[in-house]
């Protein structure tokens, strides 16, 4: 894996091995997604944007997807997709040991939204709680932290991702179509336990920071010294070279499941199912195409979610999960990539 | 140790012992302040404060604080820190495997601050960075997390505090002479490596969501509703009930040790020095009454640098270090509570 695959002066690290003793697997997935339904052609009316229905589903691939009312807190629906994992496992709200939240907006900017998600729970122990920032590929930095919580002493980690992104979209100026369109509002979560022998046989992550300028929101210092004015649009992606960040998705595709495979000593061939960020449709299918996978081997549901951000990843692996489309003993290729750029992801025995 | 000290309803978790078989410990710190000093007597003149030194000084015990100028990205001031941590361990950059920065506002919403950090100290190797958000407790969490971290594999891990907090209040209306005198610009940094024998003896983490609502930043839900004016005081905190905030500061220093305590087997004279967040200079004396530590075994910087939110801590211990208050082989318990209300600490070998 040479560096110029990803058009970037910076060398990938070397695949680490995962020291742990005390193991750790996925015991259940959780969606959140708010109720209303928001199809192409409403959103279309409702902005009156230039566009068509057809056109929209052929160009991104998405058809509908799901809106949080505005007055509605993100921990609401972090609740809901947290009580699914839960009671997917059997495990009580109160056995937690931690939380993680992979956030963009959360219901305060301090303190964590994870705390907030506590007290919705009805946790009575005062559990550690953490947000951590990191776009797209946030839940999978939050599931490293988990195996690494657990190695270290907790025995049930829950981490969560997603925001409310179609909302920081439409309340900014609809000037670009595509962008409007492609978000959706979701949540979801995953719940992470001890396991008697290694589930997660691998992890790689990296942060490309070549490529911090091509994909961000501003606020920060922005805010500080007056660059940036203040409104809607300060809640809206900044993405001055798409087609950069579409080919380094592509790329980091490529060098996260060699490392992995590496790590693991397994071929493409031995993965029986892989679970990936879909930022857009093509997206995920052109990743399927670098990776030699047929589709039935994985899956999206970005047409009918779009973008949720943090939530992709674990979206489609409750997807996979609820369809029985990962059964026990498969071995998984989960990875995300977002912006930073920052990505990573696992090989592990479902 | 009972719920009805801290005025919650919620139980304190009991203690759980730090599990590692790859020991971590603290190698270095530095601090990165910016260099402008700004006295009471400058910011009571600039914005026309009813206040005088004497008073401010009287009652909230500060003399001074830095400030950045408005242009000038947090990251710069990340690198000062990060340099000397890596200078003063003699580390090359290049040999980071991780940095965890807690943050305020950062550079940009999106990426984590911490690329543009890892951009900026140049490191070729594409390492795995992260942004946490857990206000002024946020760095102890991130100590948590890279203990973990270097227990599953990491080498040499960096994490880093502070924001711009002067500037935050400093562009908001300057309703609350207190809260504008309060706060300064401030960012420091521990860098954390291997250890051959254990050097943290115990960890103590807790949120307690009953106090969410005590000390927040807005942003967040009430900007996707509109219910938050666009304007500087979205970047301020709004502390409905001070008093509460304060007493719980002072009972959640008492969990945290008698927790430690428990864990280690040690009694408090057994500890040689204690560093913990000082969000104003009564708040650092009552803690150490609280735990019977004479000042002398105890530093705060509160009187130079004013409250820096995550830095504080961090800031403390670079102070502790750099006159050599804390020596090779002593015992340290180590703090920081923040909102959330989130919290926790460690002792650790020095």
């Amino acid at each position: 894996m040479t560096e110029s695959m990803i058009g970037s002066s910076k060398r990938y690290p070397a695949s680490r091995p995962l020291i742990t003793q005390r193991h750790a697997q996925i015991l259940s997935t959780g969606s959140g997604v708010p109720d209303e339904v928001v199809t192409n052609q409403q959103l279309i009316d409702e902005l009156a944007l230039m566009a068509t229905d057809r056109a929209v589903q052929y160009s991104i691939g998405i058809t509908e997807r799901r809106r949080a009312p505005f007055h509605v807190e993100s921990s609401v629906y972090l609740e809901k997709a947290a009580r699914e994992c839960l009671q997917r496992a059997g495990v009580a709200a109160e056995s937690l040991d931690r939380i993680i939240y992979s956030r963009l907006f959360g219901d305060h900017f301090v303190p964590a939204t994870a705390a907030r998600l506590a007290e919705r729970l009805g946790i009575d122990r005062c559990i550690p709680v953490t947000d951590i920032s990191a776009a797209c590929s946030g839940v999978m930095h939050a599931v490293e932290l988990a195996i690494s919580m657990i190695n270290a002493g907790d025995e049930y980690v829950l981490v969560l991702g997603g925001d409310r992104t179609a909302m920081s979209q439409q309340v900014a100026v609809a000037k670009d179509t595509r962008t409007v369109l492609l978000n959706g509002d979701g949540f979801a979560g995953i719940l992470l336990g001890r396991s008697p022998s290694p589930s997660f046989l691998a992890r790689y992550f990296y942060t490309d920071s070549d490529l911090s300028e091509f994909a961000y929101i501003p606020f920060g210092t922005e805010l500080l010294n007056g660059t940036l004015a203040f409104g809607p649009e300060m809640a809206a992606m900044k993405m001055p070279d798409g087609r950069r960040i579409h080919q380094s998705v592509l790329d980091s595709c490529k060098i996260i499941s060699s490392r992995l495979l590496e790590i693991t000593g397994l071929s493409m061939q031995d993965i029986d199912f892989v679970i990936t960020s879909d930022q857009t449709y093509h997206v995920w299918k052109e990743q399927l195409a670098v990776l030699g996978v047929p589709e039935a081997k994985s899956v999206s549901c970005f047409h009918k979610y779009g973008n949720t951000v943090a939530a992709m990843v674990p979206l489609n692996l409750h997807e996979a999960y609820a369809t029985h489309a990962i059964t026990p003993g498969m071995k998984v290729m989960m990875m995300g990539h977002g912006a930073g750029a920052s990505g990573g992801g696992f090989v592990f025995i479902a």
